[in-house]
């Protein structure tokens, strides 16, 4: 029972690294979202404490991975992009795709409870996401508790993007994808739960519509202004890293509390629901595309 | 905004299918599991509540996949084989392997508690695994309470192996390789543990040794004889597609309960800890290779 | 100009090498060779000399490879077996690839007119591809002289194949291909040269007919029985490394002449115009596929 | 003998195309090239005639290939660039890499005579690239007559290069490697032809030297100012597609001739001889790098 007998397999273990110089974009999918969104009642068209659930999984890969210059997150899938220079695990895809997808969909289970299940209504607030600050946890008894039914999985894939035109290019694909899922979505389920359609009869009536027809269903039949819904609903979100300032207890060379306060800058992971298809939303943050812009 | 302006960035996604007709292979592993195993205190040299959680998720994986005829498990990795006809997901390898990560790193965290914080006493017994039934978890004051103190990742690879002959090698390997670390392992903690020598005397004591010497540690000094200790433990765990008889209520053609019981096939993964090297394991188990054989 | 500022740009090659114990296809197809054969005349439905060519560039091909242990030619392809422990340039996709279609071509027109302009007529004999042999070249002004105009490509590809079943499929595939093909040219150029038609009148009267039409015109129209033309035409070249024995001078112990002569085995490609796709070919050749039937 | 039964080994066959966007090298190098050189009588350190036989291959597979709109040779190596928006052969770099390596192969032996076998002498005239002008060749008989002795091989290679800067890093590259060969090659030879020493002898004298001290051995012992020699040696072959004033003969509407002239210009593959290292270059050609610089 030698070891070396039969370690002859592993020359079957054949990998190509990512090509060097270009920005890899890891994007991972919910795998049967449509069920499990139904199985665990998510709200509809969007449901605030899954959007955020998935925004905290997004910030928690991003804390253990800072390569990651930013992500976008939108529906059931997140995109993370690392810059050129970047060698995490050596450019691997396969490597940078399964550690990516297990984390997230690792992190999906961790934190379910925290995010669906927490007591305190869910707030769009960006800066709410001390996951080390205590959270007041339904009991299983309440008739809002969801339990998580079994364990989500996440597909995932790593493609290379050569330069920023194409970088920029498919975050702005994904985000104008969520525009338009979430323009349908928004109409298809007022008509539905405001407008007592059924799903069939609400799917017929937008079969074929457009933009501005189905921003005009909203707005004349009832009064809603899609552009005033929620930007995280109508943009995704996007997370970059960030400093913040933080008040911390002053202390003493010998370690001890001064009585007093200082202001310390903190790394951050940011949250933030703005268009980035626009160039300015690249010259506000300068920081992420660094020298390659 | 329209959709399409952006669109040809999918242009950039690329892979390649594994060959067809060849034996697949997914072997994850976790991820800084060294830590991970002294963050929550696992036993050494083996942990039975976290080796049957690992099999709890391989036995998940399965029953979502069951395209996956046998897999094997030990330390903090799990392979799944897949047939040469086998055609999930196409056979692409990204995936394959993310899916397979990420559905293991979802349940190793779902189903944490069920056996880290179970009150009863795990066992070796490998029927043991009804994940239906329910168990009493351990109050959080419960000092033996053991928190997931943060989300597990693994990653994963396909390895493509074109006959019988170089996937039982392939197992053989994984298998030979379990018995290797855990001899080690079983004879450096003895050292620690009972011998009282420190990590670094008993890692001096070791350097050079055979198996034969090994062996000739725990028996002279420890009165253990090592082919006495669990199979589990040497011979990892080994997951197939079987059927088990249950017994169930008897329904007339109304549905309504006889009050007689009959029996009734049901599929199960069966766990063993036997030996895969030897040519009668594969007799044993006809089922698993199939026509291949 | 330091050689290392630019060489981390070597960086940037990647290639992944096949799948060990597997069995590898390089097959290598004429570049633009309808246009090709119109512009050197070549006789239709079949030049035996263009043929002889064809083989005669694969000879070499495996007399500089001896790794090749069967190749199959028809029309502009042609196709090299490596075997699975096979290592010739560590099985590098690319490299085996460019290396056979760079060898081909560059014999093609090195051995051009050898084959295309011998003043002896061609035969079909396959024992008659001693290419040291001299040859009486046509003189440029012969009106039968037909110089190579520019030089000819081919690409390449490299397929795996895992077992010895779909190795002989993809040859079988070859040689059902080679017969449809020759059946409707055969035809085709029967009922244009000898039946009068036109090329488009030709055409239409195969439209949609079978195998059995096709035999039925030939032999009802012109007397033509199929199966009794050219095997070389009807089956294409198989060429396998074979031996052959020769009568050599034989030599003293000083290497002086006896004046006797002796039989002495030498290795030859061997050229063969059989049916591949049935058991008994094997059967007959078993050192193709040595251990592996 | 139906072909679909068959056909399914079409499936095997699996390629993964170049990524969009970027440019693509294609590196060709002579096989076996050190014994080609001595078989064929090469004058050493540098064969003018053999260098302008690959110049004429570069240009033909340049002329097949207008994609191409810079090439670079030095030694027995040549590669081609494709722009990151050439779409040839949908960039299947299997495709792109057997077909140039499969036409420089058979281009060098079509144009071996007219290259090494011309009775006038060779020279450095750029100009000279006229393939459709005669050339008297050699009679067999002459004793200066070097005949092909058998196929020459090329292999081949593809590489991605995301931007320019990379893209120019390598063909510096190959041009420092020019450099660095050709100055040693060239005070070997010379001190082996000039200054009566043995290759060993010469080697050793060389070992550990750097460029300096080259420099210094050729101008003290021998008098030879390296930077004077031929630029095609020292800086290698670099093609790119260009135009030409050409006098050709006015017609009139007819076609008939006027007796006149007129000036037109003319596609041509312009061969320089130049440094490409510098920033000059591309700005001197700006047409190479087009909008990409």
């Amino acid at each position: 029972m030698a070891k070396s007998d039969f370690e002859y397999v592993k020359q079957f273990e054949r990998e190509m690294p990512a090509l060097p110089n270009v920005w890899l974009v890891i994007r991972l999918d919910g795998r049967g979202f449509h069920k499990f969104t139904d199985d665990h009642d998510f709200a509809k068209p969007n449901d605030l404490r899954a959007l955020r659930l998935a925004d905290a999984c997004a910030q928690h890969v991003m804390k253990q991975h800072p390569d990651v210059c930013i992500s976008y997150g939108q529906s059931d899938e997140y995109s993370f992009v690392l810059r050129p220079e970047c060698n995490l695990f050596q450019r691997r895809p396969m490597k940078l795709a399964t550690t990516f997808a297990a984390l997230f969909a690792s992190s999906y289970t961790f934190y379910w409870d925290r995010y669906m299940n927490s007591i305190e209504e869910p707030t769009h607030d960006p800066d709410d996401f001390d996951h080390t600050k205590p959270v007041a946890i339904r009991s299983q008894d309440d008739t809002k508790y969801v339990p998580l039914q079994y364990p989500p999985a996440f597909d995932g894939r790593v493609v290379e993007y050569p330069d920023v035109r194409t970088l920029r290019d498919y975050l702005s694909w994904r985000q104008a994808d969520c525009h338009i899922n979430n323009l349908y979505n928004t109409v298809f389920w007022t008509l539905v739960q405001d407008g007592g359609l059924s799903p069939q009869a609400a799917e017929q009536d937008l079969c074929g519509t457009l933009s501005g027809d189905k921003n005009e269903i909203l707005f004349s039949k009832f009064g809603i202004n899609y552009n005033n819904l929620e930007p995280r609903y109508r943009k995704g979100s996007i997370l970059i890293q960030g400093t913040r300032e933080v008040i911390v207890p002053e202390r003493d060379r010998s370690g001890n509390d001064t009585g007093r306060t200082k202001t310390r800058t903190k790394p951050v992971i940011q949250v933030l629901h703005t268009d980035l298809i626009r160039e300015d939303f690249w010259r506000e943050h300068p920081t992420i595309l660094g020298d390659y812009q």
